[in-house]
């Protein structure tokens, strides 16, 4: 078994929760400390009932440095979560080993890779050889999407059924699924379907997107990461809104 | 004219150059002090010779802090020389919005996007109102690229078409095309047309990765960055080599 599928199935098992946490502190105000106190907080008061936290690359790589990473990433391992980097890696060669270098340096378990370079099988390889798992954007939660990802055609199938098929062939880890109004039913288990059965599907999409939690659990199947963020980390009591999320997830699973 | 537009044009007008210099520091070994002091020298003994600058976020947001950001693009700019954030941004709504604040606080005056979340409008108009300009990925370097950027197609047109079509339509300042043998002389000219007069192609892929020179050259038009990295970067005298390219491109344009 790949290695950060046995680190999620553990952490799944012993966390009784497939909630994922996006930590997105908003720019402005904060220092690096600052940021980092937030954050550590954050992982405190809501790590009773989260599996994974996803800090998302554009709000924390311009304030925290190399060693505050270590410090949340290491936060987040004690609560015996797995920490995602939201990082949409979309370079080549030289440039994404230098990524997988600094990302597997700070401690994190996996990141995300944005597709359009087209060097999944590439990407998937390094990212092993560091020890990262690889969530593969595939069909996004944002509505503008559409049109590349859903009507742009690779040998008469849309893109995204093309990059589902990479994924499985590739041995990614992970794949990135929307759960907004434009990805249907159909859509999740045609992905289900292509990428096959082991493929940890990451749905963001829930709270401040309007996703449709139902929908996602019912066709996506057991690897599965739901992502909460700001409806989680911008409300005044975090630690009962992510208790609420993770009990509405588990009421549908 | 775009902001973006009369920038690049006052420093070509003065420096007499299209050789952008890519900063891609090696990671391990250094840390942030290290890294920007490398970088500084790298610009104080080139600047002669190159209109631009673009540091690769890959290579440079896990070292470097606010600061010391701030304080390369300084020395770039008392050069006369402009900064482009190779960040190949590849997010959405708030995460963008969170990237853009950044890289204008760093003080970068542009930086590069892929287009695979499909929101190149909104992208554009916010990367302008934080005064930064922006490169769109349209048909890159790397020959893994081929697959989804010109065999995937958007109404029987290529997606590096469509691209093209967006850039000219969105008003993005410049978009990002290689110079490598899958890059041909029709694809450059197809891109030129169908982009626009105005649009800056960045052109990546000279020097380590052996893309041609005079084709980029004699096709794309005159609103252009030649972009070397390693080649001048990791050879042992990267001033007398940025003088060989400039040279070089000089020769042809």
């Amino acid at each position: 078994m790949a290695k950060f599928l046995e680190k999620y199935n553990k952490a799944r098992d012993v966390k009784n929760s497939v909630l994922c946490i996006g930590l997105d502190p908003s720019p402005g105000g904060l220092d690096g400390e600052g940021v980092l106190d937030f954050c550590l907080d954050m992982v405190e008061c809501t790590s009773d009932y989260a599996v994974a936290y996803k800090p998302n690359s554009q709000f924390v790589l311009f304030t925290l440095n190399l060693e505050q990473l270590k410090k949340l990433n290491e936060k987040i391992h004690q609560t015996g979560c797995i920490s995602i980097l939201d990082h949409k890696l979309g370079d080549i060669g030289s440039s994404n080993e230098a990524a997988f270098y600094w990302i597997a340096e700070a401690g994190f378990d996996a990141l995300t890779l944005s597709p359009f370079t087209g060097d999944i099988v590439g990407s998937v390889d390094s990212a092993h050889r560091h020890g990262l798992g690889l969530f593969i954007l595939t069909l996004m939660s944002n509505p503008e999407a559409v049109w590349i990802q859903k009507e742009t055609l690779f040998r008469d199938k849309p893109l995204y059924q093309k990059i589902a098929v990479e994924v499985n062939s590739t041995g990614a880890d992970g794949l990135v699924i929307g759960t907004t109004d434009h990805v249907t039913e159909q859509d999740i288990r045609t992905v289900r379907e292509l990428s096959g059965e082991e493929t940890i599907f990451l749905c963001p999409g829930i709270g401040a997107q309007g996703g449709d939690l139902e929908k996602i659990l019912k066709n996506a199947g057991g690897n599965i990461l739901v992502n909460v963020g700001r409806a989680i980390i911008s409300d005044e009591k975090p630690e009962k809104k992510a208790k609420e999320f993770r009990d509405m997830i588990e009421a549908v699973r």
